[in-house]
C-alpha cells in the first residue's frame, strides 16, 4: 500500500495547546480514534514521524512518543524509521469493542497507567522480531537460528552428574549464593577461555550470568544513562539492541563491511559514544571476522573516547577453516573490553547460563547490580556444569559439534548449489552456526521469509537486523540444529518458496 | 567521631565555574584528594550534603553526585541522609598508591569511564546492607533472615523427580522457552494461589520469574521512568528499594504503623506517585498485617491516582494464629494490583524461582521485557517444580514447615523472656519467619548488631530498613533456618552482646 499523504490523516486530528493533556496524548487519542473508526485501515502506511511533526507543528519527539504508545498497545506494526503501518490484527479487546458505544477515547486511555519510556522504546524496536521467533514453535529445525544440535547433547551423562550432585548437596548450598557465581565454575571458565580464546583473566573477573541476554542487560544497566550513545553494528544482533534500549541507550548504527565494524565511521557518527557492541570473531549476522587493523583501531577509539567495548563471542567455539583470531579482549591493554559468551550455543539454551569477563574495576559494580537484578543464577546447574567442564566433557562435546556443524554447513552449501543457483547467493563461512544468503537487489526479504514459512522453512529476513534502511536483502539460515535430511528438505522448500514469488 | 564542620574541609576545595570540568567532578576530585592525602581521615564524618552545598554555593544535586561517585568507588561509607563517613578501608588499588607519586587526580578520574547514574543511586542505598549480608557466610544460622529450614527440605524426593524428568526430557525442551514460563507450572501456581491466598487469576496471568528480586526489577523496568515517585513502606524491604532505584524511581517513604502503610500520609507526601510497594500480609520488617480499611484506602488511591500497587506476599504461607486475610489482589476491582511471591521461602533460595500475577493488560509487556532482560527461567527446574506441586509435595511441605516455624518462634520467645527481659523487647507475631526486637530508645542498633556478630549471632539492625531517620531502634531476627538448640544459644549470645554495651 503506498505511503499515505499526511493531509488525509490530519483532517481528523486536532491538537490543542491550551488543554492540560500533553500533546503526545492528544495525538495518540486522535490516531487511535482514526484506527478504531477505520479512517486509518489495517495495513495502511502512516506518514513518517518527521512529516507528521512538520505538518502538525509539533516536535518529532511528540510524534515518536505517540507512536511508541500505539506500538505498545498493538495498534501499529513495523518500526520507526523503516515504515509504520496500522496493525493487521488489532488487539483482541479492541476487536470486540464497538467503536461507537465505547467510552470516549481519552477516558479509556487515562484509565491505563502508561508504561515506561524505556520499555516502549525496547518494544517498538524488537516486537516484530520477537513475534517471528515465538510463533513458529511447531515448525521444523531447518533453519533455526542460534540453536545447537540438541539431540546430540549427552543428556544421560548430564543426568548422571545431576544425580550425583543432588545426593551430595549440603544444605548450605541451597541458601543464597554469591552473585558473581560459583567460584569453581568461574575458575573452570577462566581456564577454558585462557586456553581456547586467549582471554587473559583471573577467575575473579569471571561472572556467571543467566545467558548472553542478561550479560548485555546487566552491562548496559551499569554503564549506560538514558540518552548515551552506543555504537551498534549495522546490521547487528537484535537481542543486544533490545537490551541496550532497555537502559535508555541511543543506538548509533555503525556500518559493517568485509573487515567488520568500521570505527572510522563510528568516530564520524558518534565520537563520544560511551560503549560499542561488537561480535569480532563471527559477526552477527553477516559472519565476517573483524580484521586485526580494525580491532586495533576500535581499541584505540575506546581509549581516546574513554569508552567501553562489549565483545560478544557468542559462537566462537565453532571455527572450521583458519585458526581463530584471539579474542579482542586479549589485545586490550587499557581494560576497556568486557568479554562475554554463552553456554546456550554449546550446551542447551534452556539452561540459561553464560559468562562475562569484566575488567577488574567493573567486577564489583556488575556483581552488585546482579544482586539487585535477580540475586544470582540457580546453584545446582552451576554445580553440574562445573563437573561437566572439570571432567573434560565440555571440550569433548565442542570438538564433536565442531565437526558435525562443519559437515552440516557443507551439506547446506551443496544443496543450495543444486537448488538455489541464481535465486539465493550463499557463500561459505569460516565458522559459526549460520550462513547468510543474499537475494537479488530490490527483493523484499520479509516477504521471502513469509513465503518460506508457508513451506515450513524458517528463515530470518536480513533486514530485521538493520536499524536504518537495509543495504542488502537476504535470509539468515541456521544449520546447526537440523539433521542432514532436514537441511536438504529445507533447501528444497526454500527453492519452492523463492521461485513462487 | 563528631561531625566535622564544613569549614575545615572547604579550605582544601576550590571549584571553578569557568572550567570545562563539571562542578561535581571538581568536587569529587577535591574530596578524593583530601581522602588520599589524609586531610580527611578514615572513619571521619562528612558534613551533610545540604551544609556542603550551602557553603560551596552549589546545588545539592552537585554534592550528591560527587558523593555517589565516591561511594561507588569505595571512598565513602554510610548512606546519604543518615551520615556519610570516609571509608575505614580504602579500595585496594588506592591503598597501594603512593598519593604523592600518583598521577594527578583529575587525569586518573578521567581514565575510568563513569558508571550509570541509576546504578550509583542503587549502590549508595544498598551497599552497606549487602555488605552485611555477604560477609558473614561462615556464621551460624541464628538469626538468618529470609531463609527457610534447609535441612528439612525433602532433597531425596526432589532428586528423584529430577532424575525422572531428566530421563524423559525431549530435545525440544532444551531449546529457548516461552518467557512467561512453563505453562503447566503457571497453571499449578494459579490453582495454588486461588486456594491458599484467594488470588483471582487465570494461568495466563502468572509469570514465572527468577525470584522476588527479579519480579520487582522487571515490574519497575516496565512501569517506572527516571524520577517517577514510588511509595515505599517506611521502614521497608531493602531489596525492593534497590530494584526500584535501578529503574530511576524517586522513593517516597510512607510511614507504617500498627495497621500497615497509611495511604492518607502517602496522599499527602506524593499524591501522584506511579506505584506503591507494600507487604500487606506480613509487613517487612515490622511484621504487622495491613487492616482492611487501609487495604481499601490504598486501592482507592491507586484508582484515583491511576497508579499501580505491588503486593509482595513473600512469606504469607506461614500464618500461625488467626486465619490469614485474603490477598490485597482479591479486593482489587480495577486491575491495579500486581501480586508477587517467591519459592525461596518455601523450597530453597538457590532455586531462584518466583512468580508474578499480573493484571491482564500487563501480562504481555512484562513477558516482552523478560524476554529482553534474560529470556526465561531455566526449564528443568520448572519441570521438577511442576511435578512437586502436582503430586501434593508442595502443600505438604508448607504444612510441615508451618508447624515447625511456629514452634521455633515459641522457642525464641521463651528463651528471650528468660534472657533478654529489659534489654530487647520482642513481641510475638501471627506469622512469618522473623521477629523484631526493640532496643531501648536512643540505642544505636548498628552497634548492637556488630556486638552480636562478635558473639557469632546474626541480627539485622532495624535502622537499615529506613530511608529517613529511623523512628525506633531494634534488631530483626529470623528464626526459621535455625534449630531449637541454635535458637537458644543465639539468644544467650545476644544477651551477652547487649549486656556488654
Amino acid at each position: 500500500m503506498p505511503k499515505r499523504a499526511a493531509g488525509a490523516i490530519l483532517t481528523g486530528l486536532s491538537l490543542d495547546r491550551t488543554q492540560g493533556t500533553p500533546l503526545y496524548r492528544q495525538l495518540y487519542d486522535g490516531l487511535r480514534d482514526a484506527i478504531l473508526t477505520q479512517r486509518l485501515m489495517p495495513g495502511e502506511r502512516l506518514p513518517s514521524t518527521r512529516t507528521l511533526a512538520e505538518e502538525l507543528g509539533v516536535s518529532r519527539r511528540t510524534v515518536v512518543d505517540a507512536f511508541l504508545q500505539l506500538y505498545a498497545e498493538g495498534y501499529l506494526d513495523g518500526r520507526i524509521g523503516a515504515g509504520t503501518y496500522v496493525a493487521q490484527t488489532l488487539p483482541d479487546d479492541f476487536v470486540k469493542t464497538d467503536a461507537v458505544s465505547a467510552p470516549p477515547i481519552s477516558e479509556s486511555f487515562s484509565s491505563t497507567p502508561p508504561l515506561s519510556r524505556r520499555f516502549l522504546a525496547q518494544r517498538a524496536h524488537t516486537d516484530h522480531v520477537l513475534a517471528q521467533f515465538q510463533t513458529d514453535k511447531e515448525q521444523g529445525r531447518a533453519f533455526l537460528l542460534g540453536t545447537p544440535a540438541l539431540d546430540e547433547f549427552p543428556n544421560a551423562l548430564w543426568g548422571r552428574i545431576a544425580a550425583r550432585i543432588g545426593r551430595g548437596t549440603a544444605a548450605h548450598a541451597d541458601s543464597y549464593q554469591h552473585s558473581a557465581g560459583h567460584l569453581p565454575l568461574r575458575e573452570a571458565v577462566a581456564a577454558y577461555l585462557g586456553g581456547a580464546r586467549g582471554v587473559r583473566c583471573r577467575a575473579e573477573q569471571v561472572l556467571i550470568v543467566a545467558g548472553a541476554q542478561q550479560a548485555i542487560s546487566l552491562i548496559a544497566h551499569v554503564l549506560i544513562d538514558p540518552g548515551d550513545s552506543v555504537w551498534m553494528e549495522e546490521p547487528g544482533y537484535f537481542g543486544a539492541k533490545g537490551a541496550l534500549l532497555g537502559a535508555g541507550a541511543h543506538l548509533v548504527p555503525v556500518p559493517v563491511d568485509g573487515e567488520g565494524l568500521d570505527s572510522a565511521q563510528g568516530r564520524r557518527l558518534a565520537p563520544n559514544a560511551r560503549l560499542a557492541f561488537v561480535t569480532p570473531s563471527h559477526q552477527m549476522p553477516l559472519g565476517v571476522t573483524m580484521s586485526l587493523p580494525r580491532r586495533l583501531a576500535l581499541l584505540e577509539w575506546a581509549r581516546d573516547a574513554n569508552a567501553w567495548i562489549i565483545e560478544d563471542d557468542y559462537d566462537s567455539e565453532y571455527r572450521y577453516a583458519s585458526r581463530p583470531l584471539a579474542a579482542l579482549q586479549s589485545l586490550d591493554t587499557h581494560e576497556r573490553v568486557i568479554y562475554m559468551g554463552t553456554f546456550s550455543k554449546v550446551l542447551f539454551p534452556s539452561l540459561r547460563l553464560g559468562y562475562i569477563v569484566a575488567p577488574p574495576n567493573l567486577v564489583d559494580p556488575l556483581t552488585a547490580a546482579r544482586r539487585l537484578m535477580d540475586s544470582h543464577s540457580p546453584l545446582r546447574d552451576q554445580l553440574i556444569l562445573t563437573e561437566f567442564m572439570r571432567e573434560g566433557h565440555f571440550e569433548r562435546h565442542i570438538r564433536r559439534m565442531r565437526a558435525l556443524y562443519h559437515e552440516r554447513q557443507s551439506i547446506l552449501l551443496e544443496a543450495a548449489r543444486r537448488e538455489l543457483a541464481g535465486i539465493l547467493d550463499i557463500a561459505p563461512a569460516d565458522g559459526g552456526m549460520h550462513l547468510v544468503g543474499y537475494l537479488p537487489p530490490g527483493t523484499d526479504d520479509r516477504q521471502a521469509a513469509l513465503e518460506a514459512k508457508r513451506q515450513g522453512v524458517r528463515a530470518q529476513a536480513l533486514s530485521y537486523n538493520y536499524l536504518e534502511a537495509p543495504e542488502r536483502s537476504g535470509l539468515v539460515l541456521g544449520y546447526a540444529a537440523a539433521s542432514p535430511a532436514e537441511i536438504i528438505a529445507g533447501i528444497r522448500g526454500l527453492a519452492t518458496a523463492l521461485r513462487r514469488r
